[in-house]
């Protein structure tokens, strides 16, 4: 059986997943990601770990397909890899340097992109061409597949939504310094400053007022029991969500919208709210743009990264 | 010498020009659009005129490389138009017609894709492969270019981003029936009505309170002739064009952002303006995207079809 493997490089661990040619995975595990020494060991690292896996699991060279990295850093169509903050790169041609460790196809992606191509490929986008990813976690990230394939961009930025403007009026920074980014809205912890927000500006009852400390789900969760003040919240953020992934779908124009990320871990409530306003904000031939929930977890980097090869190595 | 015609389609008429394979223009001229009985004449029309314009030229047949159209609606990867309000017409399979008509290859894209395509081949973004076409007229539209391919998406409406909401606290509608969309502050009449509600909000002397039916020109003017309100008015306007077209480029990443439209006669000034406000909203990796003025007008439409046509049939 032919096999290869897809790798998500992240700042503390790598994920590593052996696959087979149709996609199932064979096996999964992690390593530590090394960033000391401006990040030298975590190619290295990562070829070790597969020649010592397919060596162990007896797998054959010659139904080696190859190997496909995400990497959390502005890629080029070449696999070249502009600075990764989190690894201590600079310009790293992991492409080539790959190839040159383990002897075979390597085909290299922004980790955004890899997700967003896992789950067009075994996901919640499976079956469409056209999608667009938006990871609402922490922070709110996103990936573009326009015909099967990610879109990188001139800048190896494409895709990253989160930092699109929204709210010209808002006086609250971003971390990124700029204000009114879609992040400051739609994220886990866009969702708790909102919350924060509105209870300081209305008398409201609610149960948020007695947790001194409470997170994106606390907010969801109180919705769903029912506290008024907490489904005005939502009302609110999912307002947002709807004008930001209006402005994405306007402009590119997918078929399918998934939604990543921690915060989709809320389901059907949450696409139906996103829904309400998208319809309201999108352009008319937008409006019936799909939706859906991304499945694969944190395994999508990898499912992507590994069809990222697979495409690649069929291609040549 | 090859030679083939570039068709843009518009509500009151369709631009017709005959091109060389290199892309010298070597006639050009209009006929009306007769939209009336749903809009059935146009095509037979516009296959009359070019087999007229080659009769009356002398153009040998063996040398006819094909026809490219642009419409004014949403059009499929396949030269099928999705409704036309402009024409009255429904869907529309312009590619298999007129290729009847006119016994030749024929290809059909968007009008705005088809300017921004024209653009990028013998305009403003000469020279590059990834483009976003900004149109500042009387309202606000855009092509998106990626890899020299025009992108059309799922629905047809890649690119409209003249519709997307840049500022969601908005009063007055925009004539799309939304609020707070980017044409409502960046197209000609968005700029005289910025320039209202800041004379109206502001007690600033200014040359703009004389003027009772001042237009979108009459602020430039003003401005470079020193008027204090028109220039904080132009301010005012640059930082929306400029959270706008970051929004767009944060998503798609482009080389180059061409702005084209009756506003980007300002030149310059206009660039700088919306350069100050886009490097400061832009994502890090896209604030050195580069930025051009259109320059082939009206003729922008015709020159990208007639290239959608080159392309095509040295695809086939």
């Amino acid at each position: 059986m032919r096999f290869g493997f897809g790798v998500d490089v992240g700042g503390t661990t790598v994920k590593i997943a052996c696959f087979s040619e149709a996609g199932e995975i064979l096996g999964k595990w992690e390593i530590p990601t090394v960033i000391a020494h401006g990040g030298k060991a975590i190619l290295p690292d990562i070829a070790a770990s597969i020649q010592n896996y397919m060596k162990t699991q007896g797998l054959r060279r010659e139904d080696f397909i190859g190997v496909g990295v995400g990497v959390p850093g502005p890629t080029d169509d070449n696999g070249v890899v502009n600075g990764c903050h989190n690894l201590n790169w600079g310009v790293v041609d992991v492409k080539k340097l790959l190839a040159e460790l383990l002897d075979c196809p390597v085909c290299v992606g922004n980790d955004a992109n890899m997700a967003a191509l896992g789950e067009l490929w075994k996901g919640g986008g499976k079956g469409y061409r056209n999608m667009v990813l938006v990871t609402l976690g922490t922070g709110v990230g996103g990936g573009i597949i326009l015909n099967g394939r990610p879109l990188n961009g001139a800048h190896g930025s494409a895709g990253e939504i989160g930092h699109i403007v929204i709210n010209p009026h808002e006086k609250e920074p971003c971390n990124c310094g700029n204000y009114g980014c879609a992040e400051q809205y739609c994220s886990a912890t866009g969702v708790v400053r909102m919350a924060k927000r509105f209870l300081e500006s209305h008398d409201t009852d609610s149960v948020l007022r007695g947790a001194e400390d409470f997170t994106c789900k606390t907010v969801f969760d109180a919705a769903e029991a029912g506290d008024e003040a907490a489904k005005e919240i939502l009302d609110q953020v999912y307002r947002y969500m709807g004008i930001f992934i209006s402005s994405v779908c306007n402009t590119v124009d997918p078929e399918v919208v998934v939604i990543g990320g921690g915060v989709s871990r809320a389901g059907q409530p949450l696409l139906e709210g996103i829904r309400k306003y998208f319809s309201r904000h999108a352009f008319h031939p937008v409006k019936n743009t799909g939706f859906a929930i991304a499945i694969l977890g944190n395994d999508a980097g990898a499912y992507g990264a590994f069809k990222l090869a697979l495409d690649g190595t069929k291609l040549t």
